[in-house]
């Protein structure tokens, strides 16, 4: 069996636990993001923003992924929100099952927002569908105009693209109108938000549509009882 | 076969590869760096600096890995540096294989430096040997204080760490001192300098530094033939 076959294997297994997991989440009515972004790009950042803003009005939950230590989930933790921490080790990705292994101990019933944190990794982790209902990627305005072009696959199957650290944008000398028409070109229909987390500027467009992503859910998934 | 046999047995044909590779590089005198970094941390601009510092002085040429696009090796070229680009698709790492085989098309007899800039990534390029000499890892400060935490294996076999966008460090909120300490406690003996490739700030210790370096791989060949 050779590399190829065996990864396309892996990616099989990878797809059917992870139609089981999405199975789960719609039949409890909630919306799963996979929150997606290269190291360092702001996710926790953009989390804890968000989490406060929704904070006492929803039931939310998030599980972290990272190589080593548990620093994400205790800064979830500490605004009150359940965490639960998946640590990969060596890998380079978080998969259905690891999601799949995580919900056996940390139950999401009942819940209407799940954030599953991916590992900083702007590559591996668009190949793994978790089972979530939205993928959404944060590029950080400081990595530079170009990196929609440079890491397609990622941008190409994002439903969200938050460009995020848009403070940075004068001091690092990238050019925002260049970045977001790069992400257009390799994505015309994702949904697109610029924020600053350090400012809270534009954050409230995301939320904005985060509530309503999260209204819809509830309302078709009572529709369907 | 599983996954974990596969990927050891990638390993280990990576690592034959990759001492032919080193053989060849030695034999020449050449020294190679495996230049690498997570997206956006400032592999280019840092390639870019130093060839304009080395220029004229030494024989030098550049291999570039991405995903998609030349903008890289058309960057490099602009400088009068000969660049070679593999494209990997959607391979998130450079192996020895990739190096060996643009050996063949493009020969690097006679050269003082050559430096090989991986795919943007701050997990999986760790574990492919390409045969270099030195291992650079390229951390833009905008990044977070944490990332030598979070992404250690990187941080760890790491032979020079450069600390890049100094210059963002108040805009960005990060201390540089909490960074350089989370190097530290990952890899105490790593070469550390702190730079900004925009002001030009620390570069003159880097380059110097690499000068000596590509002084005693010289001498060194020099006195085994």
């Amino acid at each position: 069996m050779n590399h190829v076959s065996v990864q396309t294997n892996v990616l099989n297994a990878n797809h059917e636990i992870a139609t089981e997991n999405r199975r789960l989440f719609e039949e409890e009515g909630t919306v799963v993001i996979n929150l997606m972004s290269a190291p360092g790009a702001g996710k926790t950042s953009l989390l804890e923003a968000t989490l406060r803003d929704l904070g006492g009005r929803y039931r939310l939950a998030v599980i972290e992924g990272d190589l080593q230590t548990d620093l994400d989930s205790q800064r979830i933790r500490s605004l009150g929100t359940p965490s639960f921490q998946i640590t990969t080790g060596t890998v380079c990705h978080l998969d259905a099952r690891m999601v799949a292994r995580a919900l056996a101990e940390f139950p999401v019933q009942g819940l209407d927002l799940l954030v599953i944190e991916n590992v900083g990794n702007l590559i591996c982790p668009a190949a793994y569908d978790l089972g979530e209902s939205l993928r959404v990627v944060v590029c950080s305005v400081a990595e530079g105009a170009e990196k929609p072009k440079k890491y397609p696959v990622m941008f190409h199957k994002a439903d969200v693209v938050i460009l995020n650290k848009t403070d940075l944008g004068a001091a690092s000398g990238v050019d925002l109108r260049e970045l977001r028409a790069n992400v257009r070109e390799v994505n015309p229909k994702a949904m697109l938000f610029a924020v600053s987390c350090k400012t809270g500027v534009g954050l409230d467009s995301w939320v904005a549509w985060l509530r309503d992503a999260i209204a819809s859910r509830s309302i078709a998934a009572t529709t369907r009882t």
